[in-house]
């Protein structure tokens, strides 16, 4: 039987979130019961809710950075048991029989992936997915990911929920271009994306300079492990540093000027672009750049479970979760309105939230 | 001491080809002297010669695909002799010294490398490199190049000139890119560097497929083994054959929307573009294709030496050629006003000229 959760939800492009009665389906023989204990701020939750890319449903519960404990599961499950801690990204459900499912790549099913939130709602005709700004989530159990060990104390665990999507956002491109021990990275734009590759970068062993707008944030790179900020406005500071780079990723969700980055790059190197859907309306970019020094330019869409999994355990490994401010689900506005500026993630302490609901 | 050879000379932007007594400089000790057999007429002749990029000196001797004999040879040179058949590229001298050089990718040189014809000349001070348009070249052994023996029958040999050019050009993203047995490779534009790339990918075990604004050169490209030819004027055509292609190679020379080939590509798989060094100026990159396919751009620049020979002895085992036209020098102007809309090569025979010009 379905049942009902406290949420928080917008109920327009307009609107803050609000308290919502959220109904969740019940569980199927292969689906987990998540208490949800944190659900971190994505900057993307605000550009669903206020409808950026045209699809929005209302009410919508954002939050696809989960972690929580798992309290029921269906009589097929095999992966989990109640108890276990757990978490829950960007895709809540997919074919698992097309190409792109079977190669691992969940987020290109040919039959269009089901997102943690604002995706219609296979298993529950008629609702859209609900994310992780409530009290339980409802998951097929091949899309909830194990915590490691490591990452399960009281100090580490809140941090673990970023990793969820900026971590493999930023853990895909490293790997796909083969980061490794002495390479120079840049990581472009220090907001919620970029802390998550400046830790990850800088396990793997690479020389990691930020590249920001200003040298704001110089203290905190340098806290994450960053050899440095180069800053972007100044043209003598990218000068110093031309064609050294082994991989750049783009992590800014603005237009702004792309051409600036290639000439930093060696050639047969990749500017990586993950942070921004759309069109670069501002941008042409210059190809000559592009062909005269055998540079590349990637896009890189979150990952899929199995790496999302790896990805886990990499920061398990390395005790790596992101910098990140708790907050309870009322602040949950304010942060939405200063998050851009933030170096910190913000994550919502959802399990003050459920006890305190349960409470009154 | 320096002597003088015939050539073929533009006097300025406007001008057509003409007759010119180019000086030579004496061979240094490793130097070799060419005898030029045959000049292939590559489009980016005419591009230097109507000073589309702003660098032009004149009078300017053009031709960078050259094929010749060995007829001297400085006191040092120890890898050709004289009667060796022998062919010289873009590129004839740089550096030699810094970490590009060093790395076989002589057109990357820090120092800037020096181009077979319209570069500041080092070792001829005050004179400017002039190319195959004319009876003989001077050339240091580093730079010139083996023709395979396979390739030295009276039919092969004019067809390797462009493969100093276009064919490394072409081969350059095919080998980068790992293409293998069964991939499906798409050449986007059959003209110049195109018919090289068909038949490079189609020796390679590829099926190849061309992708034209019509159907006007679909014998052409089957011809030279591709499996058939897409329309890009078509949105259905196009459409049959999404995310399917291992490789993309762009080699259209002038402004277009690359924005329809992202969805041709497979996850993780490149657009590599060659044809083109400026802006698109028409052209805002729709970055979402990108970013949501895991999709790539790349650009490549011609080819080091060293690959330049690896090209050269692949043409050899797979008895390639360039599809040409033979012309005498004297054509040379008609054949620039058509080589845009060519599936076919023009070679210049210089041996016919050069006999011509002696025996006057």
């Amino acid at each position: 039987m379905p049942f009902t959760v406290d949420s928080y939800a917008v109920n327009s492009a307009t609107s803050d979130l609000e308290p919502y009665k959220l109904e969740r389906r019940d569980l199927c023989d292969d689906d987990i019961l998540i208490d949800i204990m944190y659900s971190g701020i994505c900057h993307t939750d605000q550009h669903f809710a206020r409808d950026k890319w045209g699809n929005a449903v209302y009410p919508m519960v954002p939050g696809h950075e989960i972690v929580g404990l798992v309290s029921a599961v269906g009589k097929n499950v095999k992966q989990h048991s109640v108890g276990d801690f757990v978490a829950v990204g960007c895709i809540v459900d997919s074919c698992r029989k097309c190409t792109h499912c079977l190669n691992n790549e969940e987020m290109f099913c040919t039959e269009g992936n089901t997102q943690a939130y604002n995706s219609p709602e296979p298993r529950f005709p008629g609702h859209s997915t609900a994310g992780g700004y409530s009290e339980a989530i409802v998951v097929p159990e091949h899309f909830v990911l194990k915590v490691p060990k490591s990452l399960q104390t009281p100090t580490l665990l809140p941090g673990v929920a970023p990793i969820l999507c900026a971590g493999v956002t930023m853990y895909c491109p490293l790997k796909e271009f083969e980061v490794s021990k002495g390479q120079k990275i840049g990581i472009i734009g220090l907001g919620g994306l970029g802390l998550m590759g400046v830790r990850l970068a800088v396990a793997m062993g690479a020389e990691v300079m930020v590249i920001s707008r200003n040298h704001n944030k110089d203290s905190d790179a340098k806290a994450m492990g960053a050899k440095g900020v180069i800053s972007s406005s100044s043209k003598e500071e990218l000068a110093l540093h031309d064609s050294t780079f082994d991989l750049l990723i783009d992590t800014i969700p603005t237009d702004h000027d792309i051409n600036i980055y290639f000439p930093l790059l060696k050639p047969h190197k990749t500017l990586a672009i993950v942070g921004h859907v759309g069109r670069f309306e501002k941008n042409i970019i210059d190809l000559s750049a592009l062909i005269l020094g055998n540079r590349h330019i990637a896009g890189s869409f979150i990952g899929g479970i199995e790496i999302s999994q790896e990805v886990l355990n990499f920061c398990g490994e390395h005790e790596i979760v992101a910098d990140h401010t708790i907050i309870p689900m009322e602040q949950a506005n304010e942060a939405w309105k200063v998050i851009s500026d933030s170096a910190k993630r913000y994550i919502i302490d959802i399990s003050a939230f459920s006890n305190r609901s349960k409470s009154n």
